[in-house]
């Protein structure tokens, strides 16, 4: 298979920095679009992968699956995507297309699994795949996004990730005009969930540890702000939500919460991936026929979907831009929840 | 309010057994139904009243909630019976009737709360609700079910709770042709959940710890038996189900059974009231947007309709008829789960 040399930035690696390294990209087959890379939003996923923290991490590994750039060339059977278009690729780049999760536009849940588009298994060339920390992708055209003309496009990169990671679940569980909806945390995630939902028609309450998130979160478009640590104010929200967009990507008492939900409720879980601790007491669930379930990013029509929907109410992330170069020192902020909300890299800047 | 002296079977502490006594019933008000108790089936939750096992019982208490008779007396407003009519009463005599819940036919969630048919707080006479060990009952017609005449009259008794409570969550999961619906746990909710499940037209399976139960439960209509210590056959149903009905009532984990369930799947837990332990892991939840869920009994018009579609396809518990005077050696065998599957009182027995 013909491929062609890019410059990246991946690490070596789960104790390196990262660095500029040279990677391949294969030629465009008839179905693919290369894709010369804009900007690249910088998802936690990025640094767990780089830190190996899941275990299971390949190095070189090239993070990024946020991913917003122009198309510079097509292969023969492309028809979805012509030179010059603007596109985007999110943390999907194959699955099996075959399964009964594929066939139902649920790519997110391909039952043999799905091709990351960061350290998964390389259909193509073996070994992992690469993301969106380099100069050029090459994917096939059914995981490849169009980009509203009209949104910026740094501060689109993120919806590929933090946006799909919410909007899914507000679909799957019918948000619109009418919901009451709350989400727990306030960061990448937390943000886009408050202006999706918003966007939806829901009315939206941010439940946060921190009362200086009150502001922001107002701004963002939220109704109201509950502190969770505040039993009063949890109290004047029992039973007020039917759906509760769980951010908080750390161990975090779910019980709390349950109590708000109202009648059939369901409190979905986006970001903590772990034993629930303290454990899950079933007497609400019972007593309120409420759920606790999870949801992972979106399928790749959704996410369609979700960019659309942006472009016509004028959504997007709010973000800093960065270069490159400092992709380390901005994990390092990250790790301090010390951005609002996403950093996006200005990937112009790996070409200097 | 004028009242009448019944016999009734109950008890003066959580220590002491079950013997004859001597309650009050309100005589019938416009809108009551005054019913003579023909059976009663016998329900895990009346000996946990009886002994005072979650607390908060009053004495005397007189257990039963699967109350089947005939309409001895009827107020000046009810409509929807006559005297002689067949009538059963669940677990729930009275609800506020307004809130949201209420409006939409959910009495079972109730918001200030439902009125147990006993130890419930009695609205009419004060003091506490008594259940269906007794010659009488009296009852708002709202919350008396009519019984299909065709149905054997003792084998209709355990529909009223055991059948209701599995009832509701496989029509609420949309259980019917082309399901794939579990069942974990053989007892008094399991068996119906199997006959109600099969009735729908799903497929069903049986979870059991016991080999010896996969006679029993393909005679009650199990399309297969999953023996859940076993891994290999445990593996052989990864992302088989769509609905699984978890009936067990004590501490179990929970988390054997999400893996099989299908992406979207739900698994809903109507038996054990208390924290999951060990603690419920979110990564198969999240990376198949499964559901833990739980629900309790039902509604009354979801309740009539399950009885008209017991009617309908001759579905009734399987159930050992006992005297009244042998409820406290059922509640010992009740402990060691020697019952197939229900008792059920023959109410005659308290009249000689
Ligand atoms: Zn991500
Ligand atoms: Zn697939
Ligand atoms: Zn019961
Ligand atoms: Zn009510």
């Amino acid at each position: 298979m013909q491929t062609f040399e890019v410059k990246a930035f991946g690490t070596e690696s789960a104790e390196s920095a990262l660095k500029q390294i040279n990677i391949k990209r294969r030629t465009a087959t008839p179905k693919d679009v290369e894709i010369d890379i804009l900007f690249c939003g910088v998802c936690h996923s990025d640094l767990h992968t780089a830190k190996n923290d899941w275990g299971g991490t390949v190095y070189p590994a090239v993070p990024g699956h946020e991913i917003v750039g122009r198309v510079t060339n097509v292969g023969s059977e492309v028809t979805k995507f012509k030179v010059g278009d603007m596109a985007a690729v999110g943390c999907i780049v194959d699955s099996c297309r075959t399964c009964e999760s594929c066939k139902k536009d649920l790519e997110q849940y391909c039952l043999p699994g799905f091709t990351g588009t960061y350290n998964g298994k390389d259909k193509h060339l073996g070994g992992r795949t690469y993301g969106g920390y380099s100069e050029k992708v090459v994917v096939d055209e059914h995981f490849v996004l169009k980009v509203p003309e009209n949104l910026d496009a740094a501060a689109t990169a993120p919806l590929l990730c933090a946006g799909i990671t919410t909007w899914s679940p507000l679909k799957h569980w019918n948000v619109g005009p009418g919901s009451k909806v709350a989400v727990v945390g306030l960061g990448g995630l937390g943000h886009m969930a408050i202006k999706l939902a918003k966007g939806l028609g829901a009315e939206v309450t941010l439940f946060s540890r921190s009362p200086e998130k009150e502001k922001d979160a107002k701004e963002l478009g939220a109704d109201g702000v509950v502190i969770s640590t505040d039993s009063a104010q949890m109290k004047a929200v029992s039973g007020q939500f039917d759906l509760i967009i769980d951010t908080v990507p750390y161990v975090h008492d779910v019980n709390e919460y349950v109590p708000t939900l109202g009648i059939n409720g369901t409190i979905v879980l986006v970001g903590y991936l772990g034993p629930l601790d303290p454990m899950l007491n079933s007497v609400p669930l019972i007593m309120g026929r409420k759920s606790v379930a999870g949801s992972v990013i979106g399928g790749i029509a959704e996410t369609q979907e979700m960019l659309d929907f942006c472009g016509e109410n004028n959504i997007v992330s709010e973000i800093e831009i960065i270069k490159i170069q400092d992709i380390n020192e901005a994990y390092e902020r990250m790790l301090k929840s010390d951005v609002r909300y996403r950093f996006v890299i200005d990937m112009t800047s790996l070409k200097n």
